[in-house]
């Protein structure tokens, strides 16, 4: 971890920006993956499982036995806690459901706001090195409480052929209508424009890797909508001489066990506080099984000492990290202060874990600086609100004369015409 | 206006599907006028002004005796009538700024989220035919109830160097921190990166010509959001026998005048209105000033006559309309089948007018079938939800366990051992 001491402001700008991540020889790659998928649907994916996955799949799609047979594996523990952390986060984000009222703006004009769910929306959960059934969790209950219809997901099979039994067992207990064994920048094809077997979606949600982060981005510019630009996850935890450097140091580095490119930033306004838990991340990384991931992290992650818990949030929001640690004396108080985040976790009992896991908060949230104008997976993420307006003939008469004044001063006289003819009632004009 | 009879559902799809615009020649353009502003900042943009609008500008901001020589220019009665439609606006928005419960999730773990500003937002107003000073309102109003700290304009000016005092007054009664005379893909980058004289912001809004729109969609790629990917505007109106033929032919004219490309489309289970509206149509337009316009916007619009209002809402549900006009006899009941459109008006007197201007709901709407994914613009448009958890002594204790069960099923030991040197309270692990 870089150390650095007291920076001048001017620097905190260069210090708080992300790694540019070069992309035109990836952009071929997953504009060719789109263009077949779209072109040759079925077929395309089939050919690309065997030339990326290395296997040969009969179905793209899981079958119902092929889901009871995982229901069967997961052991019972892991069940009930998956459940806990179910019902946490359907608590957490049963809130978000709200109905508005009707408002009577003006004498017999009344507008209001429905919430309708997204018809149909895709959920990409990646494969790799850990089975993230979390996100499954994270993903699929929002959508369920907004009610949405389809809930389509794709996730790449293992070499067996077979989705991890976890992620299948979640998507079960969530209530994923359909889950296809798809990976990488042909999943999120698939789900975008739709195949003989995938159903098309209007927006699709999830992380992944440069490949799927690419085809989100791409099939965005052609109309289908994405949960959120991703980059490489982070945290920055901000702590005082109360915190326990122990703590703080477990919490670095369960962001850095995430990846090699994760973002790890320590602020503190403490000297001996920084040193001890630099001390203690350099003893416990080497406690981990994914040490390797963790040390490349660390080494592009910095350590800075501030003059102020309150300069530290200062830089916080230049930085306007995904998750925001703050383990001070008093951090409720600082908190009132947060500007650019995704999820902030108060107190020292308060570790990045638990948000990930079953808090009952989302998280997949805005990353690389995106916070700053991005919020986290919500159930409005699977929602619009539409709004509706209704005008009796006492309410056209009240506005009308308004409506046609600004009609007139912005040269639109069919919309003022369309006030005068009712009001007029009908008469021709 | 093409006519068709009981369509075959097998057509509707196709139906219901916008004229696809080629773009390739626009992406150069576009790309290098980025690229410059990005590289010469106001050099570039003074250059681009001489070049496109013809004038050679002292300054790119508007100054403050600029801004006061507008508010005098603008007539008592239309600053009524703007104040009028202000005051609506804020009340249907000012609902939609609401404050979250804290939630105990399980005992010693409280979520909640907290609504906060994005700091700087940019609004585009386009300059053209029309001095859009209602789009001012739909944008500056919600920004400034969200909170935010920097609003930015920009709007090209006209050929004397000069913006339209109409635009410029709403901006100063709205509360626009800062007004710049730049039109095009040129404001769009300025806003975006920056220059010597435009600040930076991390959201951009507005409308704008295809231009505008490419700028927006590919700031986006960079890290700007934007508020909504754009398309000519619409109206779809629903009618039964029950409706005036006058009216809706005064609504779909109302879009019409918009622009050559605007999308209309009347929808109705009566032969006799259908044929009504039609002759309707063809006398009212010959009224407008804008007639060339509305003719032509005309030429690619639709009259369906289908079996039922119900198959007209199923239709509807599939186009997706920006505008939605429901003019039937139980208007009320059949809106609530609305599952894809951005503002729906209801009944004979709700004509799109009131909602462009008055009504109080926003007019910055998704176009182009993104009704399916997308809300229109509302004071959430300006804000991020970010989330908040605190844990407990207590709290760790209780969930500790489900959060290290589920961290070790997904092979991340980091983030379970996070947990347990919290539960072991800082003795060493």
């Amino acid at each position: 971890m870089k150390t650095i001491l007291y920076p001048e402001k001017e620097t905190w700008q260069k210090l708080s920006g992300r790694p540019v991540i070069g992309r035109s020889q990836l952009d071929d790659v997953v504009r060719t993956i789109l263009h077949r998928v779209r072109l040759e649907g079925d077929k395309a994916l089939l050919e690309y499982s065997q030339k990326f996955d290395g296997i040969s799949l009969p179905s793209l799609k899981v079958s119902p036995s092929e889901i009871r047979e995982a229901v069967d594996l997961v052991p019972g523990t892991l069940k009930s806690a998956i459940r806990i952390a179910k019902k946490n986060i359907e608590k957490f984000h049963s809130m978000q459901l709200i109905s508005e009222p009707r408002l009577e703006i003006t004498e017999g004009v009344k507008c209001w706001r429905r919430s309708v769910a997204i018809e149909k929306v895709g959920l990409y959960i990646p494969g790799g090195s850990a089975p993230l059934f979390s996100t499954v969790l994270m993903l699929a209950i929002p959508a369920k409480i907004a009610g949405c219809r389809e809930i389509v997901m794709s996730t790449p099979p293992g070499s067996d052929g077979k989705v991890n039994p976890l992620i299948l067992y979640t998507a079960w207990l969530t209530g994923v209508t359909d889950i296809f064994k798809i990976g990488g920048a042909q999943a999120i094809a698939a789900m975008a424009f739709g195949t003989e077997s995938v159903p098309g979606v209007y927006k699709i949600f999830g992380p992944g890797n440069q490949f799927v982060t690419r085809a989100k981005e791409m099939v965005q510019m052609e109309g289908v909508s994405i949960d959120l630009p991703a980059g490489p996850s982070e945290v920055l935890v901000i702590a005082d001489r109360t915190a326990n450097p122990a703590f703080i140091a477990s919490d670095l580095l369960s962001q850095a066990e995430h990846s090699a490119d994760s973002q790890v930033i320590f602020l503190t306004d403490n000297r001996e506080v920084l040193e001890s838990v630099k001390s203690e991340v350099d003893v416990q990384v080497l406690r981990l099984q994914r040490k390797t991931i963790a040390c490349k992290a660390l080494e592009n992650s910095m350590v800075i000492l501030l003059s102020s818990v309150d300069e530290c949030m200062d830089f916080s929001n230049l930085y306007a990290p995904e998750h925001l640690i703050i383990n001070t004396l008093e951090a409720e108080k600082l908190s009132e202060k947060v500007v650019n985040a995704g999820s902030v976790f108060l107190g020292q009992y308060s570790c990045e874990s638990a948000g990930d896991y079953a808090s009952g908060t989302n998280h997949t949230l805005p990353t690389n600086g995106f916070a700053k104008s991005f919020s986290g997976v919500s159930v409005e993420s699977f929602l619009r609100k539409i709004s509706f307006q209704e005008v009796s003939r006492k309410g056209i008469e009240n506005l009308g004369p308004v409506i046609q004044s600004l009609a007139e001063a912005e040269l639109l006289e069919g919309h003022k015409k369309a006030v005068e003819i009712r009001l007029k009632n009908g008469e021709n004009v």
